[in-house]
């Protein structure tokens, strides 16, 4: 049974603590700064509360951490955990800016790519049907990818400027399903962004409604839309299209129901409004994926260095946004654009 | 050219007379007890006013006869029509009661079978899709099929006492789907029929909801649903089960909209209220087909015999309500109840 | 924490089991004639092992019971359990006939109504959620009541005898279903069965498609279909039809993949093969409110009595069948036909 | 009666041909370069042949003209047309370049929005309905939009140098959605256009899969995405996404089909890959529109500007195409980039 250390005992803390139990694995030992957040999560679960980071990290019974502190926080708990020799799982982003993810993996060397980044959504069934299709030729050649990706709603407006912005916070769920399903690095990326959902947003500097473009070297085309409400629901649909056909991951249900009335014509189920309900099973899979791959030793399927490579791209779609203008971009994730 | 005698100038009359011109037949004459409807739909189509049925039989130019009169005499004109030689279509349906149809196949004798009785449904797309796809063994050997037919609302409730009652009226369709599809004669049917929508409707004697089972020889099962009202719109669906899987003719609709909004989530387009949306183009097949086989000497799809047939298992159902029991059902469409 | 006392050992037991620690129970000894069984499953739980009925039910800190034994064994439990003054909770069905079903009734007396039984469909997110629908008025007056009850294959063939034949084995689902939907008991029945899937079924004496029509005192219409086999998986849906809509509870999904090819047009994702993905969900929810009413001391929603009359309306359906005729049903579950 | 000049008598003049016929209108006269197509399409519609655009024009019983002949004489056709005094319906596109159709337009001056374009989309049912939505306020306000349209299969090899590109051939029709939906002037366009169908389109200076981002003053975002293949058939579908929900155009079907298999779990029934299966309805309510605007003497829906409009965007994308960047609209359609 693999013990965990859990770094962080916030709202994502406990659903991977759940998750953690769920799988087979053992959480060991909790620390956050706020200590009372870490005794209250470490009372529900039986595990001990630690006062430090690296109390956490050296516990005897600790084979792996999970990293789900404050964002600014990241780095360090990553570099410290691989420094103490555990196998280590960090929430993403991997880092606030590009500058400090790129000194992670430069830090890390080699051992980038054993550092597990929590882009939950590969592990969402409908995304990894999808992406398993593509693998096995169902659409041939992939060709043209659209990501759609609406959330009900607006964050409290005290979060937008701890965000990061919309790309680096949002959208950077999507370039990650991007570069995953492209299977190429893009060359070229063109954004644009508005306020149209809440002006409040506006005013802080920030946008909420977002498409952007990637193109890669065969020539494939990517495009991505992301808006901060949508009425109806969590919208985070993928659509790929290649030589032999399509195929679409639609919003999941909650139910096959569908209604008839006077003013309603087989109308399909809700769509799922509550973040656990929409991903909840991402996480679930995302901690047994990360737990069989500690216990069997091998390597995480997506890692630090996909944290940069999207760090990459939400830097250069904010850069594309400022200047009106499409960005070329480096493999080295060097920042080729003057502003 | 086919010329066509138009027997009736109601209002299915008008829907064969359009379908006629577009199907590239001609309509030569119309005769219509009230002779002003008959001049009114010979003016508008260009044909001549025709002073009996006799007069617009034997007209020179006329090949074949669509009779489209009231139901107490659709024999009457079926049988003027077959001894004047023309190629003959009789609208659903044979007879208003199951003696007069049995009546009409004993004089048609050998001729029966080239009586083309228009039973629209089984040119409709979606249903003759569904045929198509059993016939070409899609879900293997058929066993069980449920019909459900139900229209968005009553008819006039002065038209209940002379309709014949619903399974005269209404399940005459889908008693002849049932046979189209089953590829077998049902050995036994049970019925039920309840008063649940319109109570006048029961108080004239009739029922506005029913349900009936079919069991053929070799146990395959058909059930057949029946409401004189849906909130919805026409809900008119056929679902054949079978060895190998399944096929649903569902509902059409009018476009691919579907509307997503904070209580609609992806709520496809509303369903047809009108006969014709729903319809029409049944309609204009089942002109063509019969234009098609006149021009080439070809025996209609459908003719007098399921006339005939669908006749006897309104009746049956009819029994077995009043019976509260099942009924046997004879091959060559006896009686074998006792009420 | 409620603390269960597991009667039985088998592949049903396990799923109980699990869903009982993610309820929040506590499963704390089991018990099995096949004492390898118990071992085995109380190893795996940390459970202890009970040599007896009797030890298992007066076990000190066992609040409830859960009774999955072999069918035959089930009255015998029940009985059992209420007089050591536990909470039960009983797998369907209640007693292999109904004679046993009715004493088991009458020795319960007025304790019939506290004990639960096993519907797990109740609890499938689906069909609650369609009858929730219909509870609040959606669909108007309910009308006609389609239920569809498909497996994706026979069981084995040494399991068919010892099954109690298709109406009591398999359709009792649905007449649990038709019931709890309808909110009226039913007045008659006409059943038809055929061997059309496996000729050994027939051999053996039963039936494996199957076609039932309930009739209620308001003119409701319930029909039923079975097949021991479906090609495309799990095919069980609900379809209540009233006098303002529709609702329908169809087949749910693993994800919202659909597919586009040359042979494929929007093809949604398969249907579920394993009982286990198919109602997995039910069988956690079921334990969940029998946990939780437990603790609260609220009657089970649903009951031994309705194991009584989903007994009588599976013997009904067989001598309809026998009888080739419509029986009437009698409120007090009495026979009322003659063979 | 409108009496009708066809300038033309190609595939797309015997559609129009024929739409003309059912709408009531009458095909007075056919002129063609190519004599005997003029005569075969004017023996087959009862019309005489002219042998110049003039004679057709100046036909004492013509009230009006169709354009349809090659895209290098529309603008000499629809100038003759107007100055004869005629009604004039031109196909699309207005003219073969930017210059040309700006000629044109200076040309009409306040006549041009008399000129009758035929960007048939407009009319399709599902789109139409699209529209409808929108201008109800169903969806508030429309913030991002979302046009994918891929055609069966690449055109033949031979038609693509006389094109003008698939910006100008092919895109077009989406330009013109786009424009309509938003309803504002697009202010910037960033495009991408690769050759991944077949690569003898590459040789021939051309692409078959494109990408287009549309910005408008107020922020919304229109994102355009074309192929020339798509294995599955006609893919044409419009999202519009606003503050209160969105509207999706979806493919429409033949019809409500749907199949179960062991390898196929519910899947709809085809799309079309023939042009008049997708598009008829949409050239049948088109010409209805141009011929009732003609008898009641009001504008048409869409005019000789809205030709001007989409022959820039088309301009604009080659240019981003070419520039690898976005290129800035001016609303008097003037080149703002420097190539």
């Amino acid at each position: 049974m693999i013990g965990i250390a859990l770094l962080g005992a916030g709202r994502m803390a406990r659903v991977h603590a759940k998750a953690i139990s769920a799988a087979g694995g053992r959480l060991v030992t909790v620390y956050d700064i706020v200590e009372e957040a870490a005794k209250s999560l470490a009372t529900e679960t039986g595990a001990s509360v630690a006062h430090s980071t690296k109390e956490a990290l050296h516990h005897p019974e600790v084979d792996a951490a999970l990293v789900v502190t404050s964002s600014d926080t990241h780095v360090d708990c990553v570099l410290q955990g691989i420094q103490a020799g555990k196998a280590v799982m960090c929430e993403k982003p991997l880092a606030p800016t590009l500058s400090e993810a790129q000194h992670c993996i430069d830090t890390l060397g080699t051992q980038a790519n054993k550092v597990f980044l929590a882009f939950n959504r590969r592990f969402d069934p409908g995304h990894a049907a999808l992406k398993k299709a593509i693998e096995l030729g169902e659409i041939g050649n992939l060709e043209q990818l659209t990501i759609t990706s609406r959330d009900p709603a607006p964050p409290p407006l005290d979060y937008i400027p701890k965000s990061g912005g919309l790309f680096r916070d949002m959208m950077i769920h999507d370039f990650d399903m991007a570069r995953w399903l492209l299977g190429e690095e893009p060359v070229r990326l063109y954004s644009h962004g508005s306020c149209l959902v809440e002006p409040q947003i506006g005013k802080l500097g920030d946008i909420d409604t977002a498409c952007v473009v990637l193109v890669t070297p065969s020539g494939k085309q990517a495009v991505i839309l992301n808006s901060r409400r949508a009425a109806y629901g969590y919208d985070q649909r993928i659509e790929a299209f290649g030589s032999a056909g399509m195929v679409i991951s639609d919003n999941p249900r909650a139910t096959g129901l569908r209604r008839y009335s006077s003013t309603s014509f087989g109308a399909p189920d809700r769509l799922f409004t509550f973040y656990m309900d929409r991903y909840g099973e991402s996480y679930r899979r995302e901690i047994e994926t990360f737990l069989s791959g500690v216990a069997a030793g091998t390597p995480p399927p997506v890692n630090a260095i996909d944290g940069l490579r999207t760090a990459y791209l939400a830097e250069a779609a904010g850069a594309s946004l400022r200047l009106g203008q499409a960005v070329e971009l480096r493999n080295n994730c060097e920042v080729s654009w003057h502003e």
